[in-house]
């Protein structure tokens, strides 16, 4: 029967077949599980289907399913659940898991405190090879890695790291300070989280340590969770540049809720900035009106507006989108910002000379008056310079401002670059073919 | 002196350093590292970062470097290297290491043959726990990891997978086949490196076995290595939305070059969707120019074209990027096309309903004519609902003819929605406004 097909289908088609399912049949499906495959299947689950599950389960089938997450999976859960639920699942723990997940959550949210797990291994000073072996044998099976394992004193300081390739490779009455690692790579409870993901993905960890402000080991990172929030980040910044609202603070998984949410929440996301643009859009009209007069004695004038908009959109984008990316991969220094932008400068004028003799020539020859080719190649070239240093400014000055720059970028470069490429383009077009006007 | 400074700097400040001297100062700051740190600092440096060191190095430095380098980040290398310098380097290893090496880089671009590390450790069936422990301990040191461990058959077959955290629970006289999963997860040769990576996120993975079409083991990809997919397929993607082309299909690494790249590589990645830009402004220039005669008996009607261009803009990229996101995420199912497409026509509808009627409104104030309020408000509810399907079909078009969707899609897009949102808006403002017109 089904329930026999679905427990023997290994884990990639079985994650498939729940990812496809709708809501209704997902929960149906999932009772079909065997108890063990079922929670191998629901700690991979996406967290915004994890959160349906719950809300979907009986109150006991919720709770027996929350005790037996690990603590972080926990706290990632938590955070997106409604507070009551959260509440009821919560006090359903043993007094000293509810105490050890709360710990966690009175982390500030996206910090390492906050999505680190505490089931860690850890060995005193003084230990030997061989009882070290005998404690991960013992205690092994429930901690979140065996690989990664710490040193400290009594008092939980941090001393050292080893690896359970240096365990075994040592002999079995050598100390663990012998072969460990002094003063490993480790992050404070406050790092933030894309910090701890970038370290790991540089240095190639699997897991890393975090310390308190005594430097005593509270907790560990492992590198499947940073291998998360640097999807999450990144899905993230890329939703920021086209304008997409975060739907609430701990909302993270924003594409799955732009797919299957409600309308409501849809347009929560998406509106926001559409409006924006609206306004954008009315006062680069706006400018256009001031130049009514001469539109009416040269209607074409109206033809390049297009075209003078485009481009400075787009170099915009282009410059905005790599200033952030190459800061966020630290390709970017800020120290050297004036060095950078000094580039993008250069960068900007020879683009802006290239397509704007192009796009002069093609005015030139469309309408037939060297005048409009003059100030269609003139404002092009100023506005993609000036879009292209906007790209670094802004995002630069938002970063300074100590907001995430990916966000605010594009609506003020869009608003500046359309506002003073228009008025330029207008003002050269009356300038240059002053003589055919009124 | 700065010799003993750098060497005794922890790794994350040495990599800190490394990062931010320039090409000159890094070639020689690199010289006064110890020969095994130097490695792990060299392991650990970006592509790029390796490339510009290997070409500014002594003939006989480079050789040694590139000896000691791991398989896959020999390869990965070689993929960025100029032909020439690739065959020399490869000249000089090894006749075993020189084929296992050119056995990979003659797997295809971008999949799971090439960026395997043929360093795994694997037993055969029989093995005892013990066994296999002493063989660990033995050859450990120089594979690329120990806790994931593969068993086979004498011809290779891969037959199951034991983790090192098995292997230490188990009894040392166990045979391995009773403690590994058979069946492993696994991939082929040429499954693409995305979909390696996506597989080792989800599943949470440490390494993945690479089989060949006989199911024959001939390697294994880490996380970190798949941490680094994701990294550089993640930056390609918003680079290609944004219309930043590829500068040659080996160099990943595009946003490093952005910044440090010389004047005519920046140009190659980014002026070519900049004339492509040029053109569809041009073409939007012309739909205007067929309505002149209008323009020029009510010139306010260029006022309201910047919002019609905006709005539908912003829509349309909002919507393929939901859709490409969601595409690559497993969140959108192309089976169900049309469901999604449906949604995404009604979400359209909607916000271009009440964006239209706003806009109406403005422009019926703004002007005091309601034929123009009318005008505008129907353009933009038309040009929205237009451009947001459009994000979900012209990516899904380009998919299905196996395109790389993120790329093309928004240019393709702009276009459309530029010349029909300007088509409808005159046509519409011609039709309300009749009878102030010739
Ligand atoms: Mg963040
Ligand atoms: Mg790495
Ligand atoms: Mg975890
Ligand atoms: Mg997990
Ligand atoms: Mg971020
Ligand atoms: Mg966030
Ligand atoms: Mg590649
Ligand atoms: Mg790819
Ligand atoms: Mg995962
Ligand atoms: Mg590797
Ligand atoms: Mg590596
Ligand atoms: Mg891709
Ligand atoms: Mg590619």
């Amino acid at each position: 029967e089904l329930k026999t097909l679905l427990n023997n289908e290994d884990m990639v088609d079985l994650m498939q077949i729940m990812r496809e399912l709708d809501r209704a049949n997902r929960v149906v499906c999932y009772r079909l599980l065997n108890k063990d495959l079922a929670m191998e299947v629901f700690e991979r689950l996406d967290i915004e289907v994890q959160e349906d599950l719950i809300s979907d389960f009986a109150e006991t089938e919720a709770n027996s399913v929350f005790k037996e997450l690990a603590p972080d999976d926990r706290v990632r859960l938590l955070d997106e659940l409604p507070a009551r639920v959260a509440k009821k699942l919560l006090n359903n723990l043993s007094k000293e898991e509810r105490n050890q997940t709360s710990e966690l959550m009175g982390y500030e949210d996206e910090t390492a405190g906050h999505i680190m797990t505490p089931h860690y291994i850890r060995f005193k000073r003084g230990t030997t090879i061989d009882e070290a072996m005998k404690k991960l044998r013992a205690v092994g099976e429930d901690r979140e890695t065996v690989y990664n394992l710490y040193v400290t004193t009594d008092t939980r300081l941090l001393e050292g790291s080893v690896s359970l390739r240096d365990l075994i490779m040592a002999d079995g009455d050598q100390k663990i300070e012998e072969i460990m690692k002094p003063d490993p790579i480790k992050v404070a409870t406050g790092t933030d989280q894309e910090e701890v993901a970038r370290l790991l993905q540089e240095q190639d960890l699997l897991a890393v340590p975090v310390v308190d402000k005594e430097n005593r080991l509270v907790g560990i990172i492992t590198v499947d969770d940073a291998f998360d929030v640097i999807e999450e980040e990144t899905t993230e910044d890329i939703f920021d540049k086209v304008g997409i609202s975060a739907l609430n603070q701990r909302q993270e998984g924003r594409s799955r809720v732009l797919i299957e949410g409600s309308l409501p929440e849809i347009w929560k996301a998406r509106l926001p900035f559409l409006v924006i643009t609206l306004i954008g859009g009315f006062m680069a009209g706006f400018v256009i009106e001031g130049f009514e007069a001469s539109l009416e004695a040269v209607a074409a004038i109206a033809v390049f507006i297009p075209v003078v908009m485009d481009m400075g959109g787009n170099v915009g984008t282009q410059s905005s989108t790599i200033f952030s990316r190459a800061l966020v991969l630290g390709q970017i220094n800020v120290r050297y910002f004036m060095r950078h932008l000094f580039k993008e400068i250069l960068v900007g004028i020879t683009m802006g000379g290239i397509l704007g003799i192009i796009s002069g020539l093609v005015a030139h020859l469309w309408q037939g008056m060297a005048g409009f080719g003059i100030a269609v190649a003139l404002s092009i070239a100023f506005t993609v310079t000036l879009a292209s240093s906007l790209g670094f400014i802004i995002p630069y000055i938002l970063f300074k401002l100590d907001f995430d720059q990916a966000a605010g970028a594009d609506p003020i470069i869009t608003t500046i670059k359309d506002i003073t490429g228009l008025f330029i383009y207008f003002y050269l077009v009356n300038f240059f073919l002053g003589h055919l006007m009124g």
